[in-house]
């Protein structure tokens, strides 16, 4: 390898996965910059449960509130995601497990511009999530477990998707024809099931202030 | 397909590249929610230019001098992206194209998250560009063009990469072994190669101004 560079905006050259001779850029605006000129940190709030458990909607509504207060924020949702950046990718384990790397890393470039990332996908699987969670600092990364039974998002159906995965028109459908590895210890478990969306939002604003990340309501 | 779901937060069933029964999510907080409460537009930003001509350097100092106005923005970089979303990738043809399609995927989103995008890339192919040009609405890509001879970027060579490629260490080096296509009419040139930062960076700013994606200067 060579010397590191002398230009101090460059760190040295270094060889991560298939990229080789990148030098990591020190931007002179970063997150703390944010933070300080925002009055409030990003994290990232991960929203995991089955299909029709209510991540998207509890996602935006939390999304909402955050902008109704002022902050910077935005949801990456799983069925907008994969129109676009993701779009090569299908339904096997690999590409699932692709699908949520990218999205992790792209969440992790919002947390870094200063912006609270929601992403509600189904991410069934604990590994997975484990690893977007390895991707920041502790504590920035929020799981929050929207826990519905499986009866109640089938009923539910929003999609039309139950249907058709016991219809065996969709295959490796979570909690049907695939497994969905319910998080452990999650930060947050929200009944979405039963509860209310407003108590939904409140149960994780509280926490988002209890964490210091966003401002206590007066 | 399905009939469209009834839940009207739910758009039609479709089909994108490999991505079946996916459906456009429809968030509450939308772009121009965003405008309206930041009081400037988003747009992407996008940097082109040889190794060495100062894409980083200019997207960086636009990027904080846009910050110091209290906007939304933010610098994806192509040395810091190749770390994470894209450190499965390399430097062949077709590695390059998908890099870039991740970009400006992302890029997309931080548009839609009403944040300026300032990407860094050597971007070489008019393709490549194009494509990314396609995702957002007419007057969202703002092609910039970093233009600096070949031999001041060489002689420059910021990275030590020019000496490795001249050396024979690094294979299709844009600029040495590998096609740059340069921007036919991108909506800026700066001549990063004798201009001052200052210079370009006050160049950008008046384009944005003009453009009225910015407010105008007092």
């Amino acid at each position: 390898m060579t010397a590191a560079p002398s230009n101090p905006a460059y760190g040295a050259l270094t060889t991560e996965g298939n990229s080789t001779n990148i030098a990591w850029h020190h931007t002179s605006v970063d997150r703390a910059a944010w933070a300080q000129q925002r009055s409030h940190r990003s994290a990232i709030l991960w929203f995991t449960g089955l299909s029709g458990a209510g991540k998207s909607t509890l996602a935006n509504a939390v999304n909402a509130a955050l902008f109704a207060q002022g902050l910077a924020c935005y949801v990456l949702d799983g069925d907008n995601i994969r129109h676009g950046l993701c779009k090569d990718l299908g339904f096997s384990d690999a590409d699932r497990e692709e699908n949520i790397r990218r999205i992790g890393e792209v969440a992790k470039l919002f947390v870094d511009a200063g912006v609270v990332a929601l992403t509600a996908f189904v991410s069934p699987f604990k590994a997975d999530r484990d690893k977007v969670r390895a991707l920041v600092p502790t504590g920035d990364f929020i799981e929050i477990h929207c826990a519905a039974d499986l009866d109640v998002c089938e009923q539910r159906d929003t999609k039309g998707l139950y249907a058709k995965a016991r219809a065996g028109q969709i295959k490796e459908f979570t909690g049907i024809s695939s497994p969905y590895e319910a998080p452990e210890a999650p930060e947050l478990r929200v009944d979405t099931g039963s509860q209310s969306l407003e108590q939904g939002v409140a149960q994780v604003l509280a926490y988002l202030q209890a964490k210091g990340i966003i401002a206590a309501a007066n």
